[in-house]
């Protein structure tokens, strides 16, 4: 993979010129792009800009829903063939401030819903990538881009993530704006980003959201957060996990302990398994709206998938809705709790490996929750089920608190690194 | 004025047939729209659909920052020349499911901020309509137009019905979706109806929302709200009003108490005070993002206020923005307190009656707070300063209780009435 705080690193050293990481993106799409898939369109004229920034000459994968000035947005439906936003997304302009460059469009499922992407998964042979940041994912798992953006409403950057090997972050909700994506919920839409590790990830939210306090201290994280409070949750509420997340969860969580972490088992208040059954509810009445002409107009031009899930979420009842925020709102108040006595909490990315074959792109069951409260959630890679496909664990942090996350993340990274 | 609840009980009669308001506001547009200037495109194409809803028939402008499929969408400025939406806006196809016909598009000041239209008051020469929404406040009060769709981020609903003399809502935040909104700030931009009667507007509302319980019941307003308990606030935190509004204010007051309210003289909590303050903290930081590309790419191409908030907004701190938030946050809730006591509020709607000449589209200081509250707004119409122009008044309620909101304002729209 391409570490976009190691191409920063030789650029600044002038060990790397400045356009160093785009011919390196550009040499492995090349040698990659027709057996991954990721990409939907790639920017032959895309050059680093003058002005410098943090992310000075970093090339950038931008999920397909996310409106690019001038390059096509597809939102990965033939409903929008040819369609050319005049403008950046708001999170586009942002990177483009930042000195990073767009230089790809990558995979989404259609609306970024479940619906599955051709993409590959570059770690696994002929396993899904996940969803729906199918390309974002696999494009920095396959070391053709040092950072994309995705996009989560139910576990559409974390899932993905865990699925191909590399780390992510799904930020508090509204860090990053959301101006410019395709809308499928207004309340659950959250902008992320993919990278190969999660300092690389930390620098890349520091930088985009202009928080320079988001970006993780230099050196080594086992020193750094000596003493982090990692709290185990298993989120009962969302079922069982499969016994290789459940293996990767209790290796993380050793290896943390073993690096000097302090491990607190967690119990999640009812009223968090309360809001996890109202994900859906929420999702559906917004969906509704959100596509509502491409529902009126388009119905049959619609995957089947996501036409399923809009003829359902047409009879969602307001009341039922309002009900479910209210109950939200309270949820939020309450998860405050759990992280009162951690600081962050370590738990399952996804329900088990990448599911072999592309028919599903997986489950969201032990991301929704954190979509919903719009806790910051950091996946986490380097570790592996016996048969050698990936597995992600994730921290969470309470919301506003994204830095924690981040550090969590960084810990457990290095944990299970020195564990070898 | 065209009334739409009038105009679908004489199509429903067979008085008018079911292309009878389209014809009615063709007649009407093309003899003041020349004079009015309130249409920045109109379809000429558009015919009444065959499915009924409760808007069945009735001619709906569109404020120009509100995509509609295959018509130009221009958010009041050149660089948007050309750009033809793909898909209808969320509140634009739920218009359609209800029966309406998107007639118009109406003029907005450009993204939805200070720099004035050329749109001229229907109701008094040479006096602004008030903005942002100009376009769709004149055309109803001009009667070329039943309905029309308004966006309100500071006072851009409430104070051109003020203005114009027309009633409106600026509902509960996100009762109507945003979604194919341009957007200024995503914390505070709220989609919001004008039409000729509160009863009107509250018609509309529930056929858009599909929440039948936001339609005022038949019959007269002061028998069906008898007793209603209206509080008067004058908003001190906003600065004084101008004699104008201050002698509305009182006569509302007065012939709503003459009518059977109950009036209960209310002090605003500090705390509301403080959130007014950092209203402008709040939209200054996310619009700084929100039109981050028009202003990287196109700053000497926008407007002298917008480009002068946007110079300005850059430097809004992130932690600065935080705090506001969390302020805000606790503001929300202590607004309750002051709804405990009464069903709604009664304030001012504006400074005063519509500035003269068209530099300035005037003030929303008394219209912020509840933006950022997201509490509903009705502005009612009926009262007039001593040179005949409108002075409008606006009921408030609490959060999520618009039904409230709209029958006060359909009690002190009727009390009014009745004083002559």
């Amino acid at each position: 993979m391409l570490s976009l705080l190691d191409l920063l690193r030789r650029m600044d050293a002038g060990t790397l010129p400045p356009d160093g990481a785009l011919a390196l993106c550009r040499e492995a799409i090349a040698a990659r792009e027709p057996e991954v898939e990721a990409l939907v369109h790639l920017d032959e004229t895309a050059r680093p800009g003058a002005a410098g920034g943090p992310l000075a000459g970093i090339p950038l994968g931008v999920k397909d829903i996310i409106d690019v000035a001038g390059l096509p947005t597809r939102m990965g439906s033939p409903l929008y063939e040819g369609n050319l936003p005049r403008a950046d997304a708001a999170i586009v302009a942002m990177a483009r401030r930042a000195g990073a460059i767009p230089l790809a469009k990558t995979t989404t499922t259609p609306f970024a819903y479940l619906d599955p992407t051709r993409t590959r998964n570059p770690a696994v042979p002929d396993c899904t990538p996940g969803g729906s940041s199918s390309g974002s994912a696999a494009a920095v798992a396959a070391g053709m881009l040092p950072l994309a953006l995705g996009t989560q409403t139910g576990g559409s950057v974390i899932r993905p993530a865990a699925y191909c090997g590399v780390a992510a972050i799904k930020p508090s909700a509204r860090l990053l704006p959301t101006v410019g994506v395709k809308c499928f919920s207004w309340t659950l839409d959250t902008v992320g980003l993919f990278a190969a590790s999660v300092q690389d990830v930390a620098h890349a939210l520091a930088a985009l959201a202009r928080r320079p306090e988001l970006a993780l201290p230099e050196g080594d994280p086992l020193t750094n957060h000596a003493g982090i409070r990692l709290g185990i949750l298993h989120q009962d509420f969302a079922g069982d996990p499969e016994p290789e997340a459940a293996a990767a969860l209790d290796e993380a969580a050793r290896a943390a302990e073993r690096a000097g972490a302090r491990l607190v088992a967690l119990e999640s208040p009812p009223l968090l398994a309360d809001a996890w059954r109202l994900h859906g509810i929420i999702q559906n009445f917004e969906a509704a709206q959100a596509l509502a002409w491409e529902w009126d107009a388009h119905r049959d031009a619609l995957p089947p998938e996501l036409r399923g899930l809009l003829d359902e979420a047409q009879s969602v009842d307001a009341a039922l809705y309002d009900d479910a925020r209210r109950i939200v709102h309270h949820a939020r108040e309450a998860a405050r709790g759990i992280f009162a006595e951690v600081d962050a909490i370590l738990t399952f990315a996804a329900p088990g490996p990448a599911p072999r074959g592309y028919a599903s792109t997986g489950s969201s069951r032990f991301n929704r929750l954190w979509t919903l409260l719009g806790d910051p959630c950091v996946a986490v890679p380097g570790l592996e089920s016996a048969d050698g496909r990936p597995v992600g664990v994730q921290t969470i942090s309470r919301f506003g608190r994204d830095e924690k996350a981040l550090a969590a993340g960084a810990f457990v990274a290095a944990a299970i690194a020195a564990r070898r």
